[in-house]
């Protein structure tokens, strides 16, 4: 198993990420190997200067880095030895089995698409992220932001990688999905959602519990939660500024602290032939130490098999 | 001044209202008299009981109720004689300056557009809420439910009509608007908010400072920020579960206190030819006192006059 990392994206790169690289590798396994993607030499460095073994590493050397405003499609396709676009090169070529990054997130979701492709039968893939449940442990929220504008059938099929994804990764048996809507009943919503339930019904694949609110997202309502990728990033920016609020507020809780993405690493592009993994710009060792982890079950899971099965 | 007040409405009436009543009715001025709207007896019998005057207040005989779960438009037309059917008959023949409820949303909304009805120029009115800043205030987020789908140009106009509600009400003077979008830039976003960009920068009627996220809502970002119904529909539920949350967890401070709609009192429908508020289900008495001096601001302001003017 060879787990794809880009040294150089995010705000604290490379050192966040050479650190949480160290300290990914060492709960890895026996030929479970972290592929470093960047500066060959540098991360070499940095790894001594840490005192760490870069024999215990591999690399692919990629000088280049792609900022967080760079556009997309422009930088992937100008910049090839940048990281990302070398990382989504190896994934296309099986060189590596995961990918992931915590640098531009325009540039990752573009480089999966025109790199791994979306799977057969995948209209267009789809973000995901953790919402933390009050009680105790996740449910995932997606569309949070690959797509702004989205058709019935999108939302159909978020539903169904959502379900997967919450299956494989969290072991949640038959995950209950809901429609992010704005009233219970079944006429109430937009156009799209309207539009959206009676698929959402007629889906064999999921386990479909009916419309949920805004309120109902922390809660046990639902372990799925789908929406437009325009209400998905809204609410995630939300919920995400009241988390940084209670830090500031010097608030402890442990309900709290599960907004910490650091906890869980990143988001991955479900829908696409490879774990992808984005992670938050402001990644820590600790968050991209995760984001490794997360990488390792989403191949160890073969979440990605199992997505094309459904989709077949 | 006569200010409606609509005695059956909400998840504790009739006690939390006439409770409510009392307390709002101590505060307000010579000449400013609120009708009572319900069950006429039973109103007076109950304030007898609190230790009130009944001569202090006016009162218009609506016996029937119309509940939380009913089609609003079929309740209205069906009702003549429910307290939302009659409120808005009364504002319509100008026997009341303004009406408020905390009963059926949906209701107050059919009721307000099919009685006062549209200011002239107005496409569609759009129900306003308070979102608390963190340092200190408010500021508000429109449309949060009127309208689940929009066009680009009903949002512009809902920039319109917040602005003059934070100038008027909040006494703002010039307030900052910002349209809920999913990037800052202007290119970001989905078709309907990249359409509107334009027309807020192009809209001479309010001070628009570009595109907002989900992470500037509590923040000094804007005083007015604009998203379709649905949109801020969701964001309203949401963030209102943060505050139980924080409720629950026996968390005290300023900024979660202020999201306590006890506060402010309700929400207005801006657009119509009336004030008409709406409050929260769960009013308690402090929330209706609250919402009946709000009216009695919307009514002293002249806001209907100057948001006439703005759209002729």
């Amino acid at each position: 198993m060879k787990i794809g990392l880009d040294v150089l994206g995010g705000d604290y790169a490379p050192d966040s990420t050479i650190n949480g690289a160290i300290e990914a590798q060492k709960v890895l396994q026996e030929g479970q190997r972290l592929v470093l993607i960047g500066d060959q030499q540098d991360t070499i460095e940095r790894l001594k200067h840490a005192g760490a073994d870069p024999d215990k590493f591999d690399y692919i050397h990629a000088p280049e880095n792609i900022s967080m405003h760079e556009h997309p499609t422009k930088a992937i396709t100008q910049k090839p030895n940048s990281s990302i676009a070398k990382g989504f090169e190896l994934l296309k070529n099986g060189e590596i089995d995961s990918f992931a990054s915590a640098g531009n997130t325009g540039a990752m979701l573009v480089g999966a698409v025109f790199s791994v492709k979306a799977i057969p039968g995948v209209l267009r893939p789809a973000i995901a992220t953790n919402v933390p449940k009050i009680k105790s442990g996740y449910g995932i929220l997606l569309d949070v932001g690959a797509n702004a504008d989205c058709k019935p059938e999108m939302l159909s099929q978020f539903a169904t990688l959502g379900s997967l994804y919450m299956q494989y990764i969290y072991g949640v048996e038959t995950p209950k999905v809901g429609l992010l809507n704005i009233g219970e009943e079944e006429e109430k919503g937009n156009n799209l959602t309207i539009s959206t339930y009676p698929l959402l019904q007629q889906n064999k694949k999921i386990n479909f519990i009916g419309n949920t609110e805004g309120r109902d997202l922390f809660t046990d309502a639902a372990d799925v939660y789908v929406c437009d990728g325009f209400t998905g990033n809204v609410v995630l920016k939300l919920a995400e500024s009241f988390y940084v609020v209670t830090l500031k507020k010097g608030m402890k809780d442990d309900f709290f602290d599960r907004f910490n993405y650091e906890r869980y690493g990143g988001s991955p592009i479900l829908g696409v032939n490879a774990p992808v993994i984005i992670g938050h710009g402001i990644s820590t060792p600790e968050a991209i130490k995760n984001m490794v982890l997360l990488s390792k079950d989403m191949i160890e899971s073969q979440i990605i098999d199992k997505i094309r099965s459904a989709f077949n």
